[in-house]
């Protein structure tokens, strides 16, 4: 089977970084908690969402993301009996390309080059299944699309969910 | 209709950036004539193989390409009429992520980000159609591939063949 698998929010944990820049650049700690069913930028002060929808688009921000919690080892263990592929739609941040490759690199140096995707637009790929965490990429996706759990996606009910990396295994029939 | 077009030998002229850096490091001049059906690195001395074949892997390499003929305004006329979509197998290249988006924003700015795609396996893209110079490319892809003349694959037959950009405009139906 074809997987696709999308890094920010899936794989790599943006929010963190989106929060950890925000209580940098003003001084206020917002959790993840704060975040249900809505981004960041939706929830700071009006004066403060252009520097917050901003922060992607820097040099940096992509780096060091720390990871989602248990997807080096799931995804190892998929890749390992499934044809795996991540798809980023990175093309919007133009920094993010190198970032998001050295990234992959030192944290899943087992996905080989052929099998990494920057992309705008997930409607041109190919694949059986595609695990995102945006319902503008799942809706145009021509396979079966897998919601991954994240703050400001729970209140989406139309797709198969992943609550977590662990939970992958039973829906991919991983064997041990 | 979705068109995926390749961008090394078929909008960006490689080929040249091999041939300058080949006569920069060691004094011969080689010319396009030379490569009928062949790559640069199978026609020079054996001892300089290895450095050919690392030229597209180093920084700058992919910064400068010269357009391929015409390739800018039949693009254009094309990306008005079809849904069009660059896809470079970039990805074994890490260097030439930052470098190909930023040729594309200089020369093709009118392809916008969600229709830039950097991968590394062809057979993951979904369209009608791909342009392509390699049949390793066109061979996985699922919808109808169109090889675009390069030097190294005048010997091809058994595709479509795209010899030039202006002759896009009679085989996609473009009006002036």
């Amino acid at each position: 089977m074809r997987i696709l698998i999308d890094m920010d929010e899936v794989m790599a944990d943006a929010i963190q970084q989106f929060l950890d820049w925000y209580e940098r650049d003003f001084g206020t700690r917002y959790t993840k908690a704060d975040l249900h069913g809505a981004r960041l930028r939706d929830i700071v002060p009006e004066k403060h969402r252009d520097a917050v929808a901003k922060y992607p688009h820097q040099k940096g921000f992509f780096k060091d993301l720390p990871l989602i919690a248990h997807s080096r080892e799931v995804i190892k263990e998929l890749n390992d009996q499934h044809e795996v592929y991540i798809a980023s739609a990175a093309m919007e941040f133009e920094y993010s390309l190198p970032e998001k490759y050295e990234w992959l690199d030192k944290n899943f140096p087992f996905i080989h080059w052929k099998r990494r995707i920057f992309c705008g637009d997930k409607s041109v790929l190919h694949a059986d299944v595609l695990i995102d965490d945006h319902d503008f990429n799942l809706s145009v996706f021509r396979g079966k699309p897998v919601i991954f759990s994240a703050p400001h996606n729970m209140e989406i009910t139309k797709y198969e969910r992943l609550h977590a990396w662990p939970d992958a295994r039973a829906m991919f029939n991983i064997t041990g």
